[in-house]
């Protein structure tokens, strides 16, 4: 992909079981300049989980350091629950890097992020039906059918979002999905918010507001 | 691509010299489902020139007559020189059929087609550096030293307008800006606001406002 100045910060949601991890995954196949943000997290790691890399683990206590500092991009707190953040400083030094981030966070997620960081570019991933949605998560046989009820409202509830996104790419095909994820993150290199430096320079040192 | 109820309108600028034709012909050879607009205008044919084809060739009161029955996109006139302008008859039509539509404008009809049309996509073809449009400019060898400054002056006042647009596509190399142009098209056609019925459709027949 075109080199520039700095990454893209994308912002991934979708419902739970329209495969949006698969997808992020496939990319970054692909592409190795675009990293998957680590989020921090008060819960205990699970057997496996490494510290930096599927998530920061950290005492409430620092989680809440953190929170005083600023130093998050978004979190989220549910009373009696576990904190889960988007820490920035890794955010933005790879960024800084000209990698591209990768974000997967819920509608509300998204909504902090933006406002944050406007040049955020948001993704939905959809299902081709709210059927087929519902039809991939019987199929997992992982969940009674009470918890894909809940699943099934909840994916309504966060599908009413998504005329605030920037971009739907719709999961039928994988490789069909990852394409279209390609074409948004070298679509949005192209455009002209990005190329504030490239346009002052043919400007001959104009400043310009894209 | 992607199959899409409707085409998208792509207004495509740049200086004379950068290439745009080029980049635009390219890329219709590879896709079929992407049309140029064609302009109508008062100026004789010169020969091999069709009607239809090249241009619409049309007298003064049948321009006239189009301008006051208000059948333009856009329409430009200067004084003493001849009439031209995009029907929108054609685009229309080739939009409805889920073609995609180039309209290959200057600065001020880009400006006004936005208007009238606001869905419409803006792509500003720029070249590297000013010194290589020139650089161009020279090497074509039909132009005297005072028509390509005066060229090189017009091409600083339309990169002026670049900040309206809403890509811009360096032409470097012709495949390049022609990947470029492809995914800004893949892109846009999985933007929320191309997919209402989409949307509509996934939230069980809800209007959106994207």
């Amino acid at each position: 992909m075109k080199q520039t100045t700095a990454g893209l910060l994308l912002v991934v949601s979708g419902p739970a079981g329209v495969g949006k991890g698969t997808v992020d995954s496939a990319l970054m196949a692909r592409h190795p300049e675009i990293k998957m943000s680590v989020s921090a997290t008060t819960r205990a790691p699970r057997p496996g989980e490494i510290d930096g890399t599927h998530y920061y683990f950290k005492s409430l206590d620092e989680f809440r350091t953190m929170i005083e500092r600023d130093e998050f991009l978004e979190y989220m707190h549910v009373f009696g629950m576990n904190y889960y953040g988007t820490p920035k400083s890794y955010v933005l030094e790879q960024l800084a890097l000209g990698h591209h981030v990768i974000l997967e966070i819920d509608v509300q997620g998204a909504r902090k992020v933006k406002q944050a960081f406007p040049s955020a570019v948001l993704v939905f991933i959809a299902p081709p039906s709210m059927e087929t949605l519902k039809n991939r998560l019987i199929g997992r046989g992982t969940e009674t059918s009470e918890a894909i009820e809940i699943r099934t409202q909840t994916a309504y509830r966060e599908l009413e979002a998504l005329p605030e996104y920037d971009y739907v790419v719709v999961n039928d095909s994988v490789d069909a999905a990852v394409d279209e994820m390609e074409s948004i993150i070298r679509a949005e290199l192209c455009s002209t918010a990005h190329n504030k430096e490239l346009i002052e320079n043919l400007l001959g040192g104009k400043n310009v507001t894209c």
